[in-house]
């Protein structure tokens, strides 16, 4: 019996307000039968709780939980995590990229990129009008500068070079990428930039990177580029945005989150016509595909090994 | 010297009207130096004109051409060789697919695709709703049939399998794809039409296939599938697929191509909410990266030999 040397799972508890907590439980007990899940708000007794699943919790939703040993994203991003005051340092952190979630980022950034390849808008606009003419379009030609080049951004710059897009990746510390030229630094960042059509955003969000899409960065992009945000709305200093597409440097920007969101009603994004604005939608967890990756972190915890995707608090992701 | 056993070069016509006809023919020079290149409508004596590059050349335009013996077409389609009376049955034909041509099919074919998957419209609404909701969207559930798996079928199909779509390819005759399940005959394309959510159209115009995205063929579709078709207009019936649209049968259609183009100024196609129209411009021939493929043709045809694509009369393509 292999099962009596298994270490007891950790109670566990979902604080995600707003998702379909009950079908990320079921999910969560079909792959690790046995572990009890507790769903926000209704958490029992907190003091037993010993690993918390997050997105997005209300401040203080964690007060009292004295025995926490594991805290862990149900997103890719680790915000919630690192700036909650009641994690404290002794807590493991950890996140899990949904391999779903993956293939969902790909599809959603490269329709965002081809469709100023193509010239989509434009087109819609002819046929609005009843005019049949070809456009000049930027196609294959359409530079395209990835910031980011983690799991996503990876993923989404091979995509785009698959495509016969010229791809070059910008991340923090050095990578490798098949297919696309990798900068790294300060200089590596000004180099992307001076050579970037369509700018895609996929980094971390963290104290260096916020606000890191300002008035001085886009006026280095060439005179007419595109933006594509699908990474978080803190990146982006949306006067400065507004700005450059208001000035004509900036051609369109594709924004997939907002700094405020839900996007307040009457915020100048909404109705801009350079604007394509989705509801922070890109890519979800799916219970379903996170729920096996999620129950072998919670395993890992019990038998004192860290999570398969653990958070450097120093790196901030 | 090798250049002394070099056959002469046919003396070469161009006749593409609204093309950029002297780009075309600059291209060809530079590619094969010394060629006599004419251009429509000044063809000089067409008596000593043995080889023509068309692209929809008016009626007649070849007449009294005694010596031709290679018409060779500058797109993908090849229905105006076909279909012209004065290219008679000793005259060798010939196409050729521009490697970049190849390139800005597929990432239009993808980007028409992943707007399906992305509910891209459906967003856009919202947009202009004032509406920040998650929408139930496809995805990559989203089943892709591809109708056509030459060069332009099979690279798209193989690029949206990349991006984890489900992708059936179906033709003529039996194909293998890498990553896309391939039927063929009859029955292959029932099986298809009853699985496809997406319904890409890049088969050659030939009797066989004309019209042959009808009520009967729309009418296996799965509720609510969608149609790109980047082919030919005469694919299509029209007055079907209107219907289709209109019952709810097909939710959209995304149309590259028109039975009759430019599209009529009245055409229901140009006004309806649930069709996406582009003036034929889904891939396009290139002057500089055609021009080494046409001339070499040209000088496979001076030594008796067939050209780099030949067209086959009794299949159509």
């Amino acid at each position: 019996m292999t099962t009596s040397a298994t270490p007891r799972l950790p109670v566990t508890a979902i604080i995600a307000p707003g998702w379909d907590q009950p079908r990320w439980q079921r999910a969560l007990m079909a792959a690790a039968p046995g572990l009890e899940v507790r769903l926000w708000p209704d958490l029992g007794d907190v003091s037993e709780i010993e690993a918390v699943l997050l997105w997005k919790q209300p401040a203080g939703a964690l007060a009292g939980m004295s025995r926490l040993g594991l805290a862990q994203s149900l997103g890719a991003g680790v915000e919630h995590l690192l700036n909650d005051p009641a994690i404290g340092d002794h807590v493991v952190l950890g996140r899990a990229v949904d391999p779903a979630m993956t293939g969902e980022m790909v599809r959603f950034v490269v329709h965002a990129v081809l469709a100023v390849s193509v010239d989509a808008a434009g087109y819609r606009a002819q046929q609005a009008a009843g005019l049949w003419e070809e456009r000049s379009v930027p196609g294959g030609a359409l530079r395209v500068g990835m910031l980011g080049l983690g799991e996503l951004g990876a993923a989404a710059a091979q995509a785009l070079a698959g495509l016969g897009f010229t791809v070059t990746g910008w991340s923090r510390s050095a990578r490798q990428v098949a297919g696309v030229t990798c900068l790294s630094g300060a200089e590596g960042l000004d180099r992307l930039i001076a050579g970037t059509d369509c700018l895609v955003n996929l980094l971390p969000l963290t104290d260096e990177t916020r606000g890191l899409i300002d008035a001085a960065l886009l006026a280095r992009l060439p005179q007419g580029a595109h933006l594509v945000n699908v990474a978080r709305g803190g990146h982006v200093v949306e006067a400065d945005l507004l700005a450059a597409l208001d000035d004509g440097r900036l051609a369109s920007a594709t924004l997939d989150v907002t700094a405020v969101e839900p996007l307040p009603q009457g915020h100048p994004f909404w109705s801009h016509p350079k604007i394509v604005l989705t509801p922070h939608v890109a890519a979800a967890s799916t219970p379903e595909t996170m729920a096996p990756i999620l129950a072998e972190s919670l395993r890992r915890h019990a038998a004192g090994r860290p999570p398969l995707d653990p958070v450097e608090r120093t790196r901030g992701y």
